[in-house]
């Protein structure tokens, strides 16, 4: 589906003059007026702001991502667009300043082309986008936007956001590469709070090393860029204890890419996650409600009708959550990260869904991320790599989840991965 | 220096009918007409619009703080009032919605009274307040306004945040109770950000048992509510690796408080720290610029001449952190919470002094938080209650230190710790 050069490529042939980002802007440009019509992934977008944004940046832009678009999500301030945080209340909202992330990209020479769909607050009460792979099915979300441009060649690159699986969900399910960074390694400042422990800025790209090469920019960490080096990664399979969860095309399709891996020389075996870790699905839940009860008490105050009934619901469930029961949700998550690099023992990555399966049918909800809940809990690197391919013919994820801090391992993991075709 | 009743009897005689929100909320004004023009601890302040509330709330206003009035530090979003961070870049700024922990005190049927002074971003540039007790010193900061209102007797609560000691410090200054909950008890949503993995919401009172109200109703912790319960605390003494900072007179004034609580019956006993967390203090500074430095990026790269020099200086030095020595603070700071309990072994909780001393003269400078850095890192509740005496009269708070997420235990220890008169 990818009509654009990779970001790394773009980058080169835009620092030696051979390429330039009115080009590439005109490019993305033109793959929005044929693709938007149907798939709906942006939430505002000036198209003359950005040409005349790339004819300057041409003229007098510098840094590594010099004239590079980005998508941003829309629950992420911009000074110089609206930025509506997927809810009615915050139509007419102009935030005072970038957010953090955004002002990091613009220093290092960016564009930011527009704002992506969001859910509601992030939540699950989808937007307008749709699956670039079919209009009938979700993109997934919260960051559905985000994944559906990148994925439709809109943009290169684009911001997103995870709590539970809104980065790694909707790049499995609209098949571009997702990348949740370890927890903080990408400032929040100006990105609109959902549950302050698990709230994690990330990106969508096309290849995962044009991932590893924003992120390495945006949170000053040189090493995460990863090149074509040689890297054979020691994979743990781990069916989580969500595996009930799977479907079965998706159970079988794990199996065959693990042969896959097998047969291209790599190290993989089964990997048990521990007893006690059973209980982190059910943990990520009460903290996720607990924390959204509190921060969004200004809405549910002021403005409650004006919030969906799938978020009202969230709200008042967090509400009577008991300070007890959310202090041992916590207390559980802490032991666990406490002893996940044990789990990971003699391997580099571990190897699980990325989703359940295919992209539902239908609109009005944006999927299951019950295979992403732990990790962004555990808050350790998780990348989504497209590889399968479901019953339908719909695209399915990998995910790829490393060490706390060992951003750069699993990428280069989640790169030696996708090199190796996992289906059929 | 006290007039006004304390908030549990206010609560008490408003619920009964016996005091009115708008004689209190006069009470409050009256003084604040008295003190105000010295201490300056107000950034915000509407005398008719706080009677009109004051009235608006005797009439139909509900809830544990119904008509209670509030002090607002000028960190923290206010729907109704303007928001200014300390900075001249956000001087007409008004944010869309209160912050969580305003809307959650409005729900529970406070008035927010005004916006109290704070630093430039809650970093080291002071604003306009002084001591109250002497107005050529600081009041220390950087909630400098809210220590300085509660203090004298202007308001009876207000809201603060610390990131290194920006609670602690000026309470022990201004002579109030100031008390930091465990890392996230209250919910930081709409408070500026400053170090993301460090800033915490707090309060000032006059009395243990006042903070501790206001926080159970803000944090849903019913069980923080203490009363005059017995309690006889058994204390861990600890001089911590900064003791080179106190002045003789603290380190003399901390013997004698020891001694009387002893006398007192209470069992107290010297802690060495472990020697690992001789390197908190710098882990934590680490952090704090590391942190800062992406989250100001926007005003960095758009307004950097409206930043003060001590922040340029703060924000300049973080860019130049190295990930990887980010990393190692944060890993160490891991470990020590990890180890936090141990040390803590068989005792309730640990007391050390506030700050090194007095509140230093002049207005240029709030203080060293050298005392507090390595409990903010740690996420352990903080608890300072007036009770020493410097070398010139001034004020020197003690602080009382608690297990992580053992808030009732820590002021239960505070409110036993200051019954017994500390010093001559």
């Amino acid at each position: 589906m990818n009509e654009l050069p990779t970001v790394l490529e773009a980058a080169r042939c835009i620092a030696d003059g051979s390429l330039t980002s009115e080009a590439l802007v005109r490019a993305c440009l033109d793959r929005i007026g044929e693709r938007e019509p149907q798939v709906q992934a942006w939430q505002h977008l000036d198209m003359d702001a950005a040409l005349n944004m790339a004819r300057h940046l041409d003229r007098c832009g510098s840094g590594p991502l010099k004239g590079i678009p980005i998508g941003v999500k829309d629950i992420i301030d911009t000074a110089d667009m609206p930025t509506g945080y997927g809810s009615p209340l915050y139509e007419t909202f102009r935030p005072p300043r970038d957010a953090a992330c955004v002002a990091l990209a613009r220093h290092a020479g960016a564009l930011i082309l527009g704002k992506t769909v969001t859910t509601e607050f992030a939540y699950f009460q989808p937007g307008k986008t749709r699956n670039p792979h079919n209009p009938d099915r979700t993109p997934g979300g919260s960051s559905s936007g985000s994944a559906a441009a990148v994925a439709s060649a809109m943009v290169p690159l684009a911001f997103g956001t995870q709590t539970a699986g809104s980065i790694i969900r909707p790049a499995s399910f609209c098949a571009c590469v997702g990348y949740k960074p370890t927890f903080g390694f990408i400032d929040r400042t100006g990105v609109r709070p959902f549950a302050d422990s698990l709230d994690t800025v990330g990106v969508f790209a096309t290849t995962v090393q044009d991932a590893a090469f924003l992120t390495s920019v945006i949170a000053g960490r040189p090493n995460l860029r990863i090149t074509n080096e040689e890297f054979r990664p020691r994979i743990g399979l781990t069916r989580t204890y969500a595996w009930e969860d799977a479907e079965p095309a998706t159970a079988l399709a794990l199996d065959e890419a693990a042969a896959r891996l097998r047969a291209a020389g790599l190290e993989i075996r089964e990997v048990e996650l521990p007893e006690r870790w059973r209980g982190l699905l059910e943990a990520q839940k009460t903290i996720m409600a607990f924390e959204a009860a509190r921060s969004h008490v200004p809405e549910m105050l002021t403005a409650s009708d004006h919030l969906s009934a799938k978020l009202r619901e969230l709200l008042d469930a967090g509400a009577l959550i008991a300070p007890e029961d959310y202090d041992a949700a916590k207390a559980l998550l802490a032991e666990a990260r406490a002893g996940c690099s044990d789990v990971l023992d003699e391997l580099d990555v571990l190897l699980t869904p990325s989703a359940p399966g295919e992209a539902p049918e239908g609109l009005g909800a944006t999927g299951d991320p019950v295979f992403n809940r732990i990790w962004t809990a555990l808050g350790v690197p998780c990348i989504s790599i497209p590889g399968l391919t479901g019953p339908t013919g719909m695209p399915v994820g990998v995910q790829v989840v490393g060490r706390w801090g060992d951003d750069r391992r699993a990428l280069a993991a989640a790169a030696a991965i996708g090199q190796v075709p996992l289906s059929a």
